[in-house]
């Protein structure tokens, strides 16, 4: 069982141990700590430069006489690469590798249309300002710290040109990067990361976890009183540093495993005998 | 070991089958998927077009041949109702089937009441504006959504009374609801949900589990931020989908299992030989 | 395994317990209860009058003669007393006793110093309001509910003199805690209680456990809505009731795993052979 040593690498070789697997870490040089923290996870490393360097042939050769299963995870998916692991990795890949780009928020295969596909419900996405009608959010990377995404939250179509107008002003956003921004339909409701898994062994749809995200500085942020926010002005930023573990109401269950499992994925998956792990975000469905 | 299928039967079916009891599965048309999921949780379904059948003579004859005891939950108290579980139930129920009508609000027997007779210290309730003479919550139900309830938050009887007028005159509460309103005092504090047991075999009660709900909206629209919330000025909901596990201070454990113990509920329970399970909402009392 | 029995000793006993160790609890009358309730959980109990009885012959002799070694926690360290600890106390104490009176905030000893020594990063502290030079959050005690501390948060040094005055004129702090208070820069971000233990006899550094405190008023003040909050212009106070438990990013835990094993403290208690478990309060780190 193979895996590129980041992300949730932890979680898939503890649960091949458990399993009773042997394990390659994909290991970038100095990134090997905290999995040899733990005696017995990894029974080998496969160090590595760069990541781009998994898709030469010196580390394919070496993956494949060892017998490795890819479990891939997204840091192997971004900094490796949809194209060189569609097209160049001859490693048994666990799942459906076409899959993997989906999980991007634009281009042709985009989540966006595969919700639509399968006949889940999402949030109504706008091509532009003048179409909203309804309270959005809108997403959007910053002008000068790029790797950030600023939100803009607006009640109506005439409340988001004021506020993108007052961010262009002040120069958080720019006109270029408004271009690739998204807008979309605020929904509010509690938050929840569902992790399914559709088990051809079992044949059934599996349901393993539910857990919520913790993200800085948001979450430090909302740990201010009201007052507190509105005296220090600040815009916290939204960065994913955590989980905690929930349980949902036995009937949200009940509901949100007939929705995948009724949806055109999951069926087509099926015919297709194929299996696959999906993370799906279901922020705001509950 | 039997249960109605819904709320928090899940539990109760994977506890039961960690005991090596058998399961029956008393479930209206259409839900059974989500226990048919796991595998060898349940071993007898007993089907319902509607719940009301439980009292029937058929549903009662299958659940006494199958040698029942049910585990009643809430779903069960307001589907099929207090009357029936009382008097026309014969199939044995798991602890004190005439406790489950004192979990509510209103009501000869109510969980004030119950509160109040235990000698647990519970927020003040006030039976009219007039008497308000601190912080409160008047939770009252929605004039249109009548499912919904809305809670108005006031410093004092003067800023209540301010509220509720603004409220009237918006239209989302009606002169008749506020009838059946409650005026709660404003406790702050954490909250949790403490989960005991009085076991009658071990002679002990017992702190099963601690944890937090989640409420929807409420949830979504307490991680935007201050000015978020205030620019779009919505009234989230608060509807229970879920929770989070947690953990408390030992002292206050201490100060729980003290103040249960010497309720008069769990005396009269112990003088009585009675077993119960109690799920006391202990809002606001960290 | 000897512990007082307050604060984290139940979990103390329960681990001692999986781990086959005998247990006594060193228990103030009448807060054996909670101990009492899970049977087989401690083996003796030495019942006090008051704490300081801990460092009086009778009790010493008595855990001696039980062949204790007393695992520490912050109820002993305040109850008891540093001085005791390190000078009276002949029975073996887990880990470094010295360590003890390093959780203090001021005093030659404090955290900050540790930290500093240790070549962790940590908040930057001012000496007094005219240093202040970015946002910043003031800890002082109160002026009349002297166990609690009041949290002035300010976005700079004029805003922070202006709230200072404020507080002063409401006679909500006074002169005389404002000597004492402590004004570290705010920084934003998730909350984490990381739990590290350095094991000899395994020589590696252990992450054990991620959680997350809950903070009563301060947890139900939060989970009203901005404009409930600003209505009703309470303070709420940080007092800490209880934990959530929390997981993190694979590549925090990584940094977090580098920082303690690269720090002076840990790297001087390898050379001095010393076993020690640290709680470091991560909050802000990531």
């Amino acid at each position: 069982m193979a895996c590129v040593a980041s992300h949730s690498a932890l979680d898939v070789f503890d649960g091949a141990k458990d399993e009773g697997f042997r394990t390659v870490a994909v290991c970038r040089l100095g990134r090997d700590a905290i999995y040899k923290a733990l005696p017995g996870l990894i029974d080998h490393y496969v160090d590595l430069d760069d990541y781009k360097e998994m898709l030469g042939e010196p580390v394919q050769r070496k993956l494949l006489e060892l017998d490795s299963v890819i479990v891939p995870n997204r840091s192997m998916a971004v900094y490796v690469g949809y194209e060189g692991i569609e097209r160049s990795l001859r490693v048994p890949v666990f799942g459906n590798r076409m899959m993997l780009r989906w999980e991007e928020r634009t281009g042709e295969k985009n989540y966006y249309r595969m919700l639509d596909e399968a006949g889940v419900s999402r949030p109504k996405t706008f091509s532009g300002i003048y179409e909203v009608d309804r309270p959005v959010v809108l997403k959007v990377q910053e002008a000068e710290r790029t790797q950030e995404r600023a939100f803009i939250f607006a009640t109506d179509g005439d409340d988001l040109r004021r506020k993108v107008r007052r961010a262009l002003e002040a120069g958080t956003i720019s006109e270029a990067t408004l271009r690739s921004a998204v807008i979309e339909e605020l929904l509010l409701g509690a938050h929840f990361n569902v992790n399914f898994f559709l088990s051809r062994v079992r044949r059934r749809l599996e349901i393993i976890s539910v857990d919520r995200r913790i993200q800085s500085d948001l979450d430090g942020y909302l740990r201010l009183t009201a007052r507190d926010q509105l005296e220090l002005g600040m815009q916290p930023s939204m960065i994913e540093v955590g989980h905690e573990p929930a349980t949902l109401r036995e009937s949200l269950l009940s509901h949100l495993r007939d929705g995948a499992e009724g949806s055109g994925g999951v069926r087509e998956a099926r015919a297709a005998g194929a299996d696959r792990a999906l993370h799906t975000p279901a922020d705001g469905a509950a």
